[in-house]
């Protein structure tokens, strides 16, 4: 267990030494250390040796100048100047929410930008201006259409914040794949096999060994396969790229720039660096918002209570499990896996610092 | 085989013998045989017989005053005073289009509403405006959240409509369970087993046979299984009945009214009948309405030549069979099971029509 503090400190010193300002330092460690508190280990600290990998093949401008580039009162595009995703998007779903509050809802694609951390924390913003939250990205190319052998789409997740009243929020943020590549890298760690409907070698069969991704092979989208419904979350994982990246002018499909370091940068960028995109409507935008926060813990009073199977747990309300991690880990501190600290070392002694 | 012109004005005739209004007639007809034009054969005139079920129960109103009951420049409130669904929807749409020209994007909640057609439709609005649109709505309760035995939700469709300069528009529409509601009504039609993974027998264990979702079994949401992310079909699904009712002021989760008559109708029910979204972005509300369609071009072509599996048909792209169908059942009829003509005899039979 590390104490979350030093965790924190550690990333804010990083992001300083990469040239980030005190304030954006401050802003990508608070984006990216949500994902350790919220237990998506993955997307945590974890990430960091990734970021300073993109930052010294000079991916990543540690002084952006993030603007607004086109606009109507409702939507608009952000050019993220190559700045961090995780100092980007926020300041992008400020400029969604600050629509919203002059005309019910704003709307904001993002292009030229990198990999954001969880997708969660920006749509979980809009929550205290009493508006519903979304937020999805575009990334790294290793999703295979249905029927193809091609990797063509990013995990591409969504996430949804909505407030309630005396419940706590509802908050769902996930891949539209069947397992996200997080999910993979923890049993590539472990040396465990995946479950059937993960992944598929390079030939399009379906495989349990998770290592065949690095071998040509790929993610499946969400349904597994057809007769489940894959081309369901092939369309999901679509309208999540061409919102974040058709919309903006960011790369779209298999030209969407890798974080991950087995994946060459494709040649022939059809636009400029990942993209994004977010949006946030009013509650009261709709009906008085204290009517629609107590609906809302109808709503999740209601499910909460559903009888389960009895060979099965409750059923989860979306944002339970993180809301609890959170509260636990900010208490009991955040468990890294030995390969984390290894990284976190090496970068540590790349920029003279200590962990 | 039944000519097109026959099944439509067949159509046309039963919603003025409900007492609509010819125009109304007109608009529902064109919405619900689109279904059948677009092979979506559940949803086209195999459920006319459901309306005039409702209808005879008092739960349609064939002359409805709908009406916007609340609203910002870009959200709103419509209140479909148990008009057919058929007929609200479009019209919401229509000002959902309205409210994105003036200020870049409309998003309405419909609440008071019923069965309406195919998702696609509503969102294929937008297309000729240079928009993007977004349908969904909720739906008889029949699907169990993850762990749970009880039906909670609906199948809960989602439709997103994309345009493009000369590929034909990106449409996608779809359950948020693994399989429709009416790929099962086929199955059982047929004598013929289910894939397991589609749907849980009423203790909640898996089952291939079809007939178990009326002897208290349910639909699964998207995934299938826990581990194969049922609980992403399940955030899908809420999302879906939270923006089409908690929004609206509709009934939401176990309370939607249903459709299928196998169901009775809750009771203490939260709000007024079923809810929808709509919802349109104008392409030029991000970047040069041109530059966005020639990027589309760009993107559904090289996903169209994505390598295919060597055991596997082509990528589809979202749309493609169903724009197919539409020109072929133009030109050689639509195919009609012999159940479906039964009812329709017997609809005839009420009306003093012929069919």
């Amino acid at each position: 267990m590390y104490a979350f503090d030093k965790v924190r400190d550690f990333t804010n010193d990083v992001f300083l030494k990469m040239g980030c300002s005190a304030s954006d330092a401050e802003l990508a460690t608070k984006v990216l250390v949500s994902a350790d508190l919220r237990g998506i280990d993955s997307h945590g600290v974890a990430r960091l040796i990734g970021y300073v990998r993109l930052w010294e093949n000079g991916r990543i401008n540690p002084t952006p100048d993030i603007k607004l580039v086109h606009e109507t009162p409702s939507t608009g595009v952000v050019d993220g100047d190559a700045g961090l995703g995780l100092v980007v998007a926020p300041k992008a779903m400020e400029i969604v929410i600050e629509k919203a509050k002059k005309v019910g809802s704003g709307w904001i694609s993002v292009k030229n930008s990198n990999h954001y951390g969880i997708a969660g924390y920006h749509a979980m913003m809009a929550l205290e201006h009493d508006m519903i939250g979304m937020s999805m990205t575009n990334a790294s190319p290793l999703v295979a259409p249905t029927f193809s052998t091609e990797r063509m789409l990013g995990t591409n997740p969504i996430a949804v914040a909505i407030p309630a009243d005396n419940q706590p929020p509802f908050v769902a943020d996930f891949a539209t794949t069947t397992a996200a590549n997080g999910k993979l890298e923890i049993l590539q760690r472990k040396g465990e096999e995946a479950p059937l409907g993960w992944i598929q070698d390079k030939e399009g069969h379906q495989t349990t060994n998770p290592h065949e991704l690095k071998e040509g092979g790929a993610l499946l989208p969400l349904g597994g396969d057809r007769e489940h419904g894959s081309h369901k979350g092939f369309c999901l994982g679509s309208i999540v790229d061409i919102f974040s990246a058709v919309f903006s002018g960011a790369n779209y499909g298999p030209w969407a720039p890798p974080f991950v370091s087995f994946l060459p940068m494709p040649e022939n960028p059809v636009g400029e660096g990942l993209g994004h995109f977010f949006g946030a409507m009013r509650i009261d935008g709709f009906r008085p918002a204290q009517e629609f926060k107590s609906h809302m813990d109808t709503w999740i009073e209601r499910f909460r209570e559903a009888k389960n199977a009895d060979d099965m747990p409750e059923v989860v309300i979306p944002g339970d499990p993180e809301r609890l991690s959170e509260v636990e880990r900010l208490k009991n501190g955040i468990p890294l896996n030995d390969k984390v600290v290894i990284d976190l070392k090496e970068v540590a002694k790349k920029f003279n610092l200590s962990f």
